[in-house]
């Protein structure tokens, strides 16, 4: 793909953001409804080359796990279409009114909610980014540059033609979603060019690559990288519900981002709690690593490392340590976490408390399993990733958080003194 | 200034915004309070401190413009002071609960603001900077870094010592506020090297200091680069009205982020306007530079080149065009312009209204002056610098823009499925 092909998308897109930023809400909330009808028309189609995407990539030996990300089956499908419908009902995230007053001499000024403008996304093989990141950004009155990976091509692109034509029949400016359609890795070279265009990238994959795009690129880049996450079980837990929180945190998904890495166990319950810990974990296969109490607590195990504190598994591996109250679980938290997701185990509504102002983290979970942080829960309806940023958006990045916004001030011939 | 001796600043700083964090709102309050009171008692050494400081800039050749703001007489501390004061008078930037709902299985999500953490601000020899960073920083429950210009080194470190003693003395931690007390340039470089410390720097100066740092770190950086302004006069605009606001936006200082640099007439009332319009600015000193079709209207005008729409000037220069339209107007702006501070004069709410929507900058005035853009005149108080980006905070960069939110998942056991 020549440079200069890149270089008209990104263009087209900035054109069409340009419209998109005056379409009303009714209007971007009939795009989506009509994205899901297009979907749904084509659905045989997705499913047919999705499957020969599927056999090529088990030919070329790819690992079960990608393939099982590369694959959309009935499930998979309705599930895309639920999310665009979800994302239609939401409350329109822009022209909100952010603050506002009148200076002294009456002029009126107001923040308001605005669009981000141009969003590129680059992902690998899960083809519902392609639907979700389409959504999510229409919602939000932006111009989408897709990047999917090359062993989803053709399945982004049926995806991609549907959906753009479900946005053009609602009256949407041409271009306002569109993919680049080219395995060539220099096109996302040329992507991350375009400053002049594209005003925010979203990486979704693995940490090197949001490491490349972050150092290759004047763009502001929305980053999610590691997920370390932590359960810390206060001495005053009920046991039979810090076992199960623990055990869902780490078992339900190993190889997620808000998948439980290391778990926090308050000295005073530890004797107690420990031995019904491993014996759970050892059923679903977790090996566990712990630390020199935990060692002498337990047999069979083996000792936890300084890097253990450090590691996002994403592997049935949990890291064991105990700790001598709340305060040293917030200084481990805050020290070897990510600031991903870390939640509290514990009666007690001050030691909620204290977790929740201390613990530094994008979502602090009380009472409830660490897998449950994400747009779905978070009531996002769809999302394009999680930040672990501090910056703009921090956690889920649903359509609220691709909005910027500008000052109106409104005067009557306001001069400056 | 040893690596070392920044780190341990660093590090000091990261353990204060732990617990500024959890700090209550009337706290940090009382400590605005008391950090003007604590100005106030050294205001005596301060002036002749900043005294020493201005002879000594000026027997070392300094211009007058840097002489200038490098000054603290008796307008700027008691303008100092009451920045302080307005801060703490503003509602709390924190703990706001900026979204929420309960899951459809009761889990009950919040998200709510709280501090950036610490906050690096690295300027230029203007010393009201030193108390306005750390009042909106406080504010907002950030630990700051202070690093100003070595011409203003005493005098910060006064004004430093004072804010501190006046914090402590309100219970805040140690370390909420630091100041780099060497002149020395590697200490800003060691500073770009904290990012395990640091959340965010703010760089105010020149386009360079800011692209140095940007570059040289990887700590986010809040950049505030260009403010190349427009006003655009409709053809409808009132003559009186549009000279005032053309005169005020370009003529009450020519120095500044806000202050008018290219302006665009409707070729409706240019024939009626730029006469007058040359007369006024001639007045005042400003040399006008202007299109093909300006030049056909007014003589003694010498033309603008294409380099002229890019160019920022900060001087007592204006380019001036003559455009087909709002529609043009608004292009022209999108294109040329940096994003900062955008007018237009007009009677019409409709053209009013595309105006608002369709240019795409940080501060839309109606019928006002672009030196009204700002932190005063909004309602924020204090400023740290005005964000020429539009990620996380676009425009005035005061104590609300200065957090970050988390979310918040209160369960009782909720696994997920």
């Amino acid at each position: 793909m020549s440079s200069n092909a890149v270089q008209i998308i990104a263009q087209q897109s900035r054109a069409a953001s340009r419209e998109l930023a005056t379409v009303s809400a009714s209007r971007r909330n009939l795009a989506l409804a009509k994205m899901a009808d297009a979907l749904e028309s084509v659905k045989q189609q997705v499913l047919e080359v999705n499957g020969l995407e599927i056999i090529k990539a088990r030919d070329e030996g790819q690992t079960d796990a990608m393939v099982k990300r590369l694959t959309i089956d009935d499930k998979t499908f309705a599930y895309m279409l639920s999310r665009l419908k979800k994302v239609a009902q939401l409350p329109d995230p822009l022209n909100r009114i952010l603050a506002g007053h009148s200076n002294p001499a009456g002029l009126r000024v107001y923040k308001k909610s605005v669009p981000l403008g141009v969003i590129g996304i680059i992902y690998e093989s899960r083809p519902n980014v392609t639907s979700d990141a389409a959504g999510v950004c229409i919602k939000s009155g932006n111009a989408v540059i897709l990047r999917g990976g090359s062993e989803a091509l053709q399945t982004n692109a049926i995806l991609t033609d549907a959906m753009v034509a479900g946005a053009l029949a609602a009256g949407l400016p041409p271009h306002a979603i569109q993919i680049i359609r080219t395995p060539d890795r220099e096109a996302v070279g040329e992507l991350l060019q375009m400053d002049d265009y594209i005003d925010v990238l979203i990486p979704r994959g693995g940490k090197g690559l949001i490491e490349r795009i972050a150092k290759g690129t004047r763009i502001p880049v929305i980053k999610h990288y590691d997920g370390i996450c932590h359960l810390y079980i206060a001495a005053d837990a009920d046991p039979a519900r810090a076992l199960a929180l623990a055990v869902n945190s780490k078992c339900q998904s190993v190889q997620v981002c808000n998948a439980l890495e290391t778990l926090l166990v308050d000295k005073q319950c530890a004797e107690q709690l420990l031995p019904p810990l491993q014996a759970a974990f050892s059923q679903h296969g977790i090996e566990l690593r712990g630390c020199e109490q935990t060692q002498k607590l337990l047999t069979d195990i083996s000792p936890a490392t300084e890097d253990d504190w450090h590691t996002e598994y994403l592997a049935p591996i949990l890291s064991l340590k105990i700790v001598d109250g709340i305060q040293q679980a917030i200084e481990h938290i805050n020290h070897y976490g990510s600031g991903h997701t870390d939640g509290i185990v514990t009666q007690s509504l001050s030691l909620a408390r204290q977790f929740e102002q201390q613990v530094d983290s994008a979502s602090v979970m009380i009472n409830a399993s660490t897998r449950l942080s994400g747009g779905g829960d978070y009531g996002l309806g769809a999302v394009v990733g999680i930040s672990t940023d501090k910056l703009h958006v921090r956690g889920p990045v649903g359509p609220d958080e691709l909005t910027t916004y500008k000052w109106v001030a409104h005067g009557d011939g306001h001069l400056r003194d």
